[in-house]
């Protein structure tokens, strides 16, 4: 009666041509709700109260959750994580396209490309970055992202490649003069900034020109690059965040959406299929800064990426579509308080009963404030700041009051800009080597990124007005959702509670046959 | 290709005769990776690395996610969150089986009843608590619990009931004395407290006696019952918490296994079939404490009754077992941080790589560490405490560090025991009506529970050495998984991400075709 679920890849293994593997770093269940509630109750919802994309997807497909823990650690990182989809195989924290051993171990999308299909990836924040990385790269950490960027060229494993990062690719000291050719030329028309990240006197660009790639800068550049090989570079760090994206300050860069729907019609010309990877990458820098309007628009920029998947994908039976995350961050809620308690209210039934509940459950017009939220924390923070100084409590609660629905007052703002001795301090640090920091309460051990302190503290202080809380700002263990479409005999298996080196394992069987 | 997974109930009608529904109150996905990490990463898992039998539940099923909020707020309680289950009607906070207009709507196993099934409600907590209420009665407020028991018996619409809340069903002043019938007998062997809650000199014992109810107060009455209309009332007020029970101190009461194999038994026996609720509801008392080694123990409680309904049903194609939640509670997370920091280490790999990671992402040992938690927060405030005074900090120091194996000091001591004003003073309230509370330090208006305070204050000294972070001392919005066993034409539907409504919708629909 309970019929076996086991997908016999022997009987039908031409079936499935390619796999769109849709990341939203750091996107638990909690972030995913947040999109769907905005998206079916938020009064003023940009989705008029349809579903978003992501549960249309979900309703169409099969439902699985999926832990996503190190191979010997309880929490992951993007990079460990991203390694475990890619490979199947278990990782070490912050590893690239390794086993724990720290051997490298082909990667989904190598095997495509040794299969003669055509690969690609597609991110918001860097090329580089570890999500990208680990599906093309094989590096001891993650921070190593000169020699990724020059591994992910050089491997020649991927086609189309569009995300930031410039900053990876181009020789130390690095300046446009002189007479331009007409790679430098297309530079130059972007208007990117140009600082280098490199320590060496390598040119990536050129690297990738020579090996054929055409390079395109920005959104122009890409709707008419001609080439099905192509290295687009489209900021020097991180892309436009998802605030912007809404707003159409795009800066010349393409969203999103419009690179996955690029390298989905590149790609899609080769007929033995392809493999995509496509990676919202700020949902996880929004968790991490507990910026829950950020967020919000993290999760709309994203999903805009998965209707365009979803619209291509839907009525083909040789596609697989899986959305997933790596990961949660920043352990967001809505939760119930104590403060602002409801009024009475007499009811309308036969009764007359009156009616008061003990807390404040949270309004949904806190969905559309979220919405209206102007600019990211770091950017308000960047905005406030003097100079390189830390901004004065005043300037601090006009820049907040202005970008924000919810608003802080001068206590709040001495609150955010309150420092200590940081307990954890470690020289050489990436982030921990920094002796005074800004001063979280509770959980500090958990705000490692000490820079970012203060946005975490805007976040503490518009919390109680948006009935929004956070446990940390790094990750958690959260075992996140796993949405897959596609024909029903293939997408059964992922059905279900696993892991995501089970993940990783089931996909590349699917696409390679083993 | 896409085949459409719409039902068509009228094309089998006759075919799901049973449903289980298993409620893990404040189970969210977060609390399920727990369990499923303990039971398949931790070196000394009582499961020996095999999967719980919620995730075995899950992969014999299909998985769905689904979002819980209230009609017109975001974050639910368990009154609103069973009432929409029950009802498959939108609900108000805190309300009981009724519509957010304040009207009775009949629930799934009113309809049940009126079809001729049978049915049954088991708890760990009180009969009249939030969740089994929602099944069986219509209240405007969760906290009467008087009337709700009165009303759960008079309604003769459960026939197995088995949990605690004997406080709710007996006179104001109840004492046994003189010459004892065979009730008061029974009630005087299981040797529980009689501190009546009633303000009436009502006797639902006596009432439900009349309405030929078997009466039972203890495990051995409960085994040797012959009726298939039980009352079964196990403690004054909850049962005993998963640490309890894990180490067999009962104290005369059934386990919530055994509760549910008697509801089980005694329910099948009808051809025209049952529904029965099981609760695990303490899992939300230790999210609510921040308590994570109770918080363990409580889902091992709760999925050793999954288990038992698993191995039931699991040959069955008459019944479908519906495993979810009604929200999650505490904002529970494992979390990487930057506290003990990993040592270098070589790598016996090609290169001899020297690997450091940049921080603590979390020990396996730590669940196992969780395992060994001799008592629950709530236990050790209670053992520490001089009278009804607060306990002295070396006292506190003392009972957390033999209880516990994460030791506090004494610096942590005093910031667990350091008192402030409560800002959310409320004159009158159930919770919030204290002047003076323990100080939780960030997001303080959502730790609403004020004699909670210190539990959570001694999860928070915990934390770091336990890599645990917790978001709040109530609910979180975080979409909860449905599990869902059954014949394939009738589970496919629960596939996808929908909400406790329409979950509720479903249920009723299939069970009773309308």
């Amino acid at each position: 009666m309970l019929e076996s679920k086991a997908y016999d890849v022997a009987a039908e293994p031409s079936q499935i041509k390619n796999i769109v593997l849709l990341i939203g770093d750091g996107m638990g269940p909690q972030q995913v709700g947040l999109l769907e509630e905005y998206a079916t109750r938020a009064p003023q919802s940009i989705y008029r109260g349809n579903n978003s994309a992501i549960s249309k997807l979900a309703n169409l497909g099969v439902t699985g959750l999926s832990l996503h823990g190190p191979a010997d650690k309880l929490v992951v990182d993007s990079a460990c994580s991203a390694t475990q989809l890619a490979t199947g195989v278990a990782s070490g924290s912050e590893m690239i396209g390794l086993n724990r051993a720290g051997q490298k171990i082909p990667t989904i999308l190598q095997k495509a490309k040794a299969m003669g299909k055509s690969t690609g990836l597609v991110s918001d924040t860097r090329l580089t970055h570890a999500t990208p990385a680990a599906f093309a790269t094989h590096q001891i950490h993650r921070s190593m992202e000169n020699a990724i960027a020059e591994q992910m060229v050089v491997s020649n494993s991927v086609d189309v490649m569009l995300s930031g990062g410039l900053r990876h690719f181009i020789p130390k000291d690095y300046m446009l003069s002189g007479e331009l050719d007409a790679l430098e030329t297309r530079l130059a028309v972007s208007g990117l900034s140009l600082k280098s990240k490199r320590r060496d006197r390598k040119n990536i660009l050129r690297q990738a020109e020579s090996q054929g790639y055409e390079l395109v800068f920005n959104e122009g550049q890409l709707q008419d690059a001609h080439s099905e090989r192509i290295l687009g570079l489209f900021a020097n760090s991180a892309m436009v965040d998802g605030i912007e994206a809404s707003n159409q300050r795009y800066h010349g860069q393409p969203s999103l959406r419009n690179m996955t729907q690029v390298a989905i019609n590149k790609l899609a010309k080769n007929p033995k299929g392809f493999f995509l990877m496509v990676e919202g990458g700020q949902i996880d820098w929004a968790g991490h800064n507990n910026d829950a309007g950020t967020l919000l628009h993290e999760m709309i920029k994203f999903d805009s990426a998965v209707d365009a998947v979803l619209q291509w994908a839907k009525d083909r039976d040789d596609t697989l579509v899986i959305l997933t995350a790596d990961h949660e961050t920043g352990g967001f809620g809505f939760s119930y308080s104590g403060a602002d308690l409801p009024q009475a209210e007499q009811l309308d039934n036969l009764n007359g009963d009156i009616y008061k509940p003990n807390y404040n459950f949270g309004e949904l017009t806190i969905l559309d404030k979220l919405y209206l939220q102007k600019r990211s924390y770091s950017a308000m923070w960047k905005a406030a700041k003097h100079d390189d100084n830390k901004p004065s409590a005043d300037k601090l609660v006009q820049t907040v009051n202005l970008n924000s629905e919810f608003k802080i007052n001068d206590a709040d703002a001495n609150t955010i800009l309150a420092e200590q001795k940081n307990a954890f301090f470690k020289r050489g640090h990436k982030s921990l080597g920094v002796k005074i920091a800004s001063k979280i309460h509770d959980f500090s051990p958990f705000y490692v990124y000490l820079n970012e302190r203060p946005l975490n503290l805007i976040g503490r202080a518009l919390s109680t007005k948006q009935n929004i809380v956070w446990s940390t700002g790094t990750h958690t263990h959260t075992p996140v959702g796993v949405f897959v479409l596609g024909p029903e005999h293939a997408i059964k298996q992922f059905s279900g509670f696993y892991t995501h080196v089970e993940l990783g394992k089931k996909m590349k069987q699917i696409l390679t046959g083993y």
